[in-house]
């Protein structure tokens, strides 16, 4: 497998065509900056309506991308030439809730029935923060951003249901207004925090242990500032049990041709 | 029927009671200020994961504010205690594409597989114009909104297509920036311009010969500014020709219980 740093110029159509090949299999996070990547909900077409009226009533959680038509694995201007098939790293397999599988590559297991969803993923808005100076501790650590299970329900979308699982981030209290005002510029992939300040307000009963991810320091003068997470629909899913379901597995995601600055509002 | 200038104050549940009643029937807009009015189409289930699909993929002329489950008609937290069988002053009821009847009430049709999308409407942007002295110039004329059918398509959807159709509203050469901010902030509700200046250039021949709605007089100085309109998903619908469809009629809308400013970006 190349060094990251080897391909960190190379172009999504590039990556993609990597991962397709099996060159690279490791997580996606710093690859093709600037393009932005996705998390991926496949799921068969008769559960394809509730899922994304999951999605429409939970958009800071569910921010839909893109979607396909049944059976269709080819895309063109989200991702030309891909192959939802290939050409993302791993992928989970769940069978009625349960993690059944990780492959490589599901063309052996597709139905003609499979409807993909791609959403919104906070590396786009990581990425603003960054530039605007604005720390992100677990990428300053060099680990998994910390996720927890809040005690604010989801809005049911016919059989998905669950709780809001948040990301979050220490702010310098100093800089917690324009760490708003930027993700507010990206409502596509989590936009602005669903909380700022006190954990227990929303559920979380310690910060120092996670329900997934890692746990991060937060310093003196630091506030907990809590984004929606990706994972949100990934938990909607597992408690519907579908027949099937494939996922992305963490951190390994979808990379689309689309710029983050075309996900931005003004 | 009441004078509009008497029921102006009323709130949307109460205004709704007298869409119910028959005791309204005509046109919404200046009804229920500072909440959102909703365009709606209502599909059988076989129809509507393809209708979400084309309304995902072209978000400015089809900006999805609530759907319902199939065979649903009762709402919560969108617009307490609502009917969509009674709470539109009038329907139209489409069969393959073609307008069948107009009814005040479509208990007496409603099928148990019906699918309910609310899809926003420029009032709200209009509204916030208004507040910031951009003339309107169908509201001070007291006429229809001018409609264009565009040269450009939009994404098909599933059996879903047709052309992008658009509003034309006049702005002060001085003004445009504004406007552009100002609709910029409600991305549910059409949103910023698709276009500004030439109307040639996406197709249109004669500003004064509106495809629906009625010309307006753009003045020295002013230039035509195009909005996404909420007609174009209806138009895919009739290019689709669905066994039935029932949508609102022009001008009658459906009225949320949601501000318009709980659709606004910061």
């Amino acid at each position: 497998m190349p060094h990251r740093s080897d391909i960190g110029r190379l172009s999504p159509r590039e990556i993609r065509y990597l991962i397709r090949s099996g060159t690279w299999d490791a997580p996606t996070p710093g690859l093709a900056m600037g393009y932005a990547q996705a998390n991926v909900v496949i799921l068969p077409a008769r559960y394809a309506f509730d899922f994304f009226l999951f999605c429409q009533r939970n958009p800071k959680p569910c921010p839909v991308l893109e979607v396909l038509e049944p059976g269709r694995f080819e895309m063109d201007s989200f991702a030309s030439g891909a192959d939802i098939r290939t050409d993302v790293p791993r992928y989970h397999v769940f069978r009625r809730g349960r993690l059944e599988d990780t492959r490589k590559d599901i063309r052996g297991i597709w139905q003609d029935d499979f409807v993909t969803f791609f959403l919104g993923c906070s590396f786009t808005f990581e990425e603003a923060l960054l530039r605007a100076r604005i720390p992100v501790r677990h990428i300053e650590e060099g680990t998994n951003v910390p996720m927890y299970i809040t005690a604010i329900p989801c809005r049911d979308g016919g059989i998905f249901h669950g709780p809001l699982i948040v990301t979050m981030r220490p702010i310098p209290e100093d800089k917690v207004a324009k760490a708003v005002q930027i993700t507010s510029r990206y409502p596509f992939v989590h936009g602005a925090p669903v909380h700022i300040g006190s954990p227990e307000k929303i559920g979380i009963a310690d910060l120092s242990r996670p329900d997934f991810g890692d746990a991060v320091k937060v310093r003196q003068g630091e506030i907990p500032v809590f984004w929606a997470c990706g994972v949100t629909p990934q938990a909607a899913v597992l408690n519907a049990k579908p027949d099937i379901c494939i996922t992305h597995t963490p951190g390994h995601m979808f990379i689309s041709d689309i710029l983050n600055e075309e996900l931005a509002t003004f």
